[in-house]
C-alpha cells in the first residue's frame, strides 16, 4: 500500500519568520520507507523525461537530487550560495519568498548536451529553480524538467508560472497558508 | 577495475582563503562511477558497524550521507547550522580549522538505542563530527563510527585524536599542505 506522503511533512508556522507557513521534510528523511517512496518517485519523473544528470540546490536539494542521481548512475551537480563552490563558477541572482539569493555551479559541471534535471525540496516562488535552469542552459546543457517534493499553491503563488518554459513536477502540492 | 578515486579529487590552492590546500570532492559528483564506488565503500563500512542510522553535516556530508542511507534503507539524520533547522533543536559548538561553528539537529531526529554512523567528505580537525557525535549521543543515540571520503594528515592535524573514543575510517588520506 502506498504510504501517505503528507503525513511526512511538518508544517511550522512562523518559521524563518512571522507569517511564513514553513513545510519541513525532515520527517521525510526519518523514516526510510518514506525517503525512499519520495526518491522512486522523483527518479521514475526523471526516467520519463530522460535525464542525463541531476541538479540540486543547497541545502535540502541535496537530500533528494543525490540520492535519485545514484539510484540512476547520473551525475549531480550541486547548485550552491556564492563562495562555496571552490573553481570556477557561473552564477545567477534571483528574488526569493523572503528576501533575496545567488546561486552558482561549477563552470565544468555541464557539458554540452546534458539533459539535466533541476530537483529540490520546495516549489513556492520558482526562483531557485529559475535561476538553475538558467545556468545549465548558458553551460551548453538541455533542462529536461523541475521536480519537487511539496508544490505551494495560494497567497498569489505561482512557481510553476515562473517556471512556465520547462516540465514541472511535484509529489505533493499544499497550501501556503 | 577499482578506480583510482584520488583522480576525482580537486586540490585548490587559497580556497576559501590564503594558506589553505582545499581538498575539493565535487569531481566525484560529477563522474557517476566514482560517485558509486564512493557510496558503496561508506555503505560497507556502514554495515561492518552495523549502522541504524546516518547522520551528516551540511552541505557536503549531505552529498554522500544520504545516498548511503538510501541505499541500506536507514534513515538520514541532517547536521545543520543555526536556524536552518524548524523544529526543536539541540545544538553544539566546536572549532573548525579556519574560524568556528555551531551545529544543530532536531531533537527527535535520533531515538535511544540508534547506532549512528557520521558521514562527512572531509576529516581535518575533526570539530564538526565530533560535535555531531555529541549530540546523537546527548539524545540518546550510540555513534558506530565516523566515515570521510578524505582524511587530512600534516600540520599538526589530528582530527583522528579528536575522535579517538569512536571507530574512524577515511576512503583517501592526503595531506593538508
Amino acid at each position: 500500500m502506498a504510504l501517505n506522503l503528507e503525513e511526512y511533512i511538518a508544517s511550522i508556522p512562523g518559521f524563518p519568520k512571522e507569517g511564513i507557513l514553513f513545510r519541513d521534510v525532515t520527517p521525510i528523511l526519518q523514516n526510510p520507507e518514506a525517503y525512499k517512496e519520495v526518491t522512486k518517485l522523483l527518479a521514475d519523473y526523471a526516467k520519463k523525461v530522460g535525464a542525463t544528470a541531476i541538479a540540486g540546490p543547497e541545502s535540502r536539494g541535496f537530500w533528494f537530487g543525490c540520492p535519485v542521481a545514484q539510484e540512476l548512475g547520473l551525475k549531480f551537480i550541486p547548485v550552491r550560495k556564492p563562495g562555496k563552490l571552490p573553481r570556477e563558477t557561473i552564477s545567477e541572482k534571483y528574488d526569493l519568498e523572503y528576501g533575496s539569493n545567488e546561486v552558482c555551479m561549477h563552470k565544468d559541471a555541464v557539458t554540452k548536451g546534458d539533459k539535466v534535471l533541476i530537483i529540490d525540496d520546495l516549489l513556492a516562488t520558482g526562483g531557485t529553480a529559475q535561476a538553475s535552469a538558467k545556468m545549465v542552459e548558458r553551460l551548453g546543457g538541455e533542462v529536461v524538467g523541475c521536480a519537487f517534493v511539496i508544490e505551494l499553491f495560494g497567497n498569489g503563488m505561482d512557481g510553476r508560472g515562473t517556471l512556465g518554459k520547462y516540465d514541472v513536477y511535484s509529489i505533493l502540492r499544499m497550501s501556503d497558508n
